[in-house]
């Protein structure tokens, strides 16, 4: 039997119509925030993705690996943060900071499930080059400004690395578990609040000290009074405070959100950090995420050169699973209008397909020519919104019959009006 | 060191906005065209990609090979008909005349030189379910409303297999030996003609066969001279004369050629095929390609039903090396307007880049606000055509320095008319 091969799938035209879209107006917005497009290539040195400081060995483990010819090892990259990276060390001559988006198919030979697909699409903005707080702020207003121009209604959760940091410095958490204690808060949105503390209590952290430190990820009120909270318990100096109270002062719309809980699993994050939501939906995860990571393409090329980065990816599957529950109909064809011929040749009405298509209407014709209802029910199949209905009489008359396909409406007219009435 | 894997390169943003600016073209014409996107994934089934007619050996011992967790036997694309064949296969709902396009990368695991990478884009658009001949000519229509679309003077060459069949059937070549001769005239612009006949002769066929295969595949003048004398030999009423005039029907431009000696060396082919150039160009290879392949679909998916299909393909990297050459300069960011605070920190323009960006024009700032002579510079390296220098001056009076990079000219303006100024 014919398949796909696990954990891979087609995207069929009425995905694709829609996911083409959503990329088109992801690219428009990336362009006018200065991003350019980069692409690079699907396959790489397996020496460049398992280099450490990379994914980890976790993601290590579901990288697909495979040869050329000449027995080089290689694989197919798992995200596009390495490759941008590697990139980077390739061009010295780059003019600082550089701005880069890429959206493309990454892999991952891990378990299947409907989330969990081994090749998906990423589509990802980075600057490296700058650790101005303001291009932190970019990232935030690149998220409002594309999930916008798409009809979205999100919410944008920000924090900061250093304030998690801070934190826990205050509370005196030893330095060798503060990685494990942001991996179970970042499990918050999975687990109960006891159930993340109970694990935190078996890294060795007093009850007290977790008490204060879930009374600190709770503080509620406004971004400011939050931060004001936080401040007064690590000092209005902390790093983590002060790039904060940066990062909001360039991002004042009010479904921008600091929660201090925020935690994001990656290790390589450094600074600020990001996630993207679409409340009142079914998606419940998050739809786009981000943050700082000053320390990672520098690691990844072992120099000692900093390379400071930040970045925002838009997790495309999710948002389209977004979009389609917020449209009542789908598109299922590009096509506007569908010629059927009355009881005629095509080369009779080949002459109306090919004007309507040099006049910009997408248009198509019924190449079967079995019947006018069989034509009809073809472009019912399809959605197409008009079709035109060709026969001698029509020729003669040198107009067409134009049906509206949604209201059932019929009209007698000129290929030019049905241009106009079409592009309307 | 860092390198990218043997074979595949990094698409650097001024080449990758080129590449986006002709793929947006492509996409556009070939809906209006009636082809829907699809996207089938890069990784399929191993015995997909080597079923029998499908590439042939030299293909597949082309194609990366690797497996999943599973253990199961994967590859990598190496086109990408034999994913539309399979998808055909697996949606038998699907009604036909289907239709769709699809551009993506493939891989092929052989010799690379400055025109032969491991990884590359192919673009297609297919029909399948259809026998007619209208489908044909829509490829050799859409080649010529695309490339115009695109700026380019290009020719069409056209053929058909079974007028080669129908030559070879009355000069009684016998059928075993019919494909290797194809094969040889499929070099003929690579070799000389003697060395091709001189090949031909290797295979056991007669001077004389060859020197009236040769007349009528040299064969001067109109499309329908070159036909007439080709119909006055096999017959006016052979199945490829009357293909042949059925296409040339729909296809009166005068870029469009009838080559009788065009082969196309790809052994699925079985009617009408194509091939595009672009004369007086440094690019001396088709830019485009395709033809009918009845065949192939039914055979890949070893069905008794046949799905009668035909294609175009567009050669992307040989279309952008053309494109390339045309143009005087290359655009090598997609910023329009680059804002170089004087004296100020990045919060002080900030609302002005913020306002650009709303307003539709793409925007970036000077990060690292070193002086207005290094942004100068940076805005230079990357052939920006605008740079608005904004100083306490400028911030008080509520205008801003518009200085167009190309003329020197510099204007105080309101951030209105520079959205105004920059949209011309």
């Amino acid at each position: 039997m014919v398949d796909t091969a696990k954990g891979t799938r087609d995207i069929v035209p009425e995905e694709a119509i829609l996911f083409q879209e959503i990329q088109d107006i992801f690219k428009k917005n990336f362009e006018l925030f200065g991003f350019n497009p980069l692409q690079t290539p699907t396959l790489e040195l397996f020496e460049t993705l398992s280099s450490k400081y990379t994914g980890g060995a976790e993601i290590l483990k579901e990288t697909f690996q495979l040869s050329d010819q000449g027995q080089r090892k290689l694989g197919l990259r798992y995200d596009l943060t390495v490759p941008f990276s590697r990139f980077v060390a390739m061009n010295p001559q780059l003019k600082m900071p550089f701005k880069r988006y890429q959206i493309g198919s990454v892999f991952r030979d891990g378990p299947v499930g409907s989330n969990r697909l081994r090749e998906f699409t990423q589509c990802d903005c980075d600057v490296v080059g700058t650790k101005s707080i303001v291009a932190d702020a970019e990232c935030v207003q690149l998220f409002l400004q594309a999930f916008a121009a798409l009809g979205l209604d999100v919410e944008v959760r920000v924090n900061n690395r250093k304030i998690l940091d801070a934190m826990m410095n205050t509370l005196q958490i030893s330095l060798d578990k503060r990685s494990s204690v942001i991996l179970a808060i970042d499990k918050l949105d999975k687990k109960s609040r006891k159930d993340v503390e109970e694990e935190i209590y078996t890294l060795g952290v007093k009850k007290d000290v977790v008490a204060k430190l879930f009374e600190l990820l709770n503080l509620q009120g406004s971004n400011t009074k939050i931060l004001d909270g936080i401040a007064a318990f690590v000092g209005k100096d902390a790093e983590g405070v002060v790039e904060m109270r940066e990062l909001l002062s360039y991002c004042s719309q009010k479904n921008v959100l600091f929660v201090p809980s925020l935690a994001r699993g990656l290790a390589y994050y450094t600074g600020s950090i990001f996630e993207v939501y679409a409340p009142g939906t079914s998606v419940t995860s998050a739809i786009g995420s981000g943050g700082r990571y000053d320390k990672m393409i520098g690691s990844l090329l072992g120099s000692t050169q900093e390379y400071p980065a930040v970045g925002c990816s838009f997790g495309l599957d999710r948002i389209m699973a977004v979009v389609a529950e917020k449209r009542k109909q789908r598109v299922k064809s590009v096509v506007k209008v569908f010629v059927i011929p009355i009881g005629l040749s095509l080369d009779k009405v080949w002459p109306v397909v090919m004007e309507l298509r040099e006049k910009g209407v997408a248009t198509d014709m019924y190449f079967a020519a079995k019947s006018v209802s069989k034509g009809l029910d073809f472009a019912n199949a399809y959605k197409i919104p008009y079709v035109l209905l060709i026969g001698e009489d029509e020729l003669k008359k040198k107009k067409v019959k134009l049906k509206d396909m949604d209201s059932g409406k019929e009209e007698m007219l000129s290929v030019k009006d049905v241009v106009k009435r079409v592009k309307k």
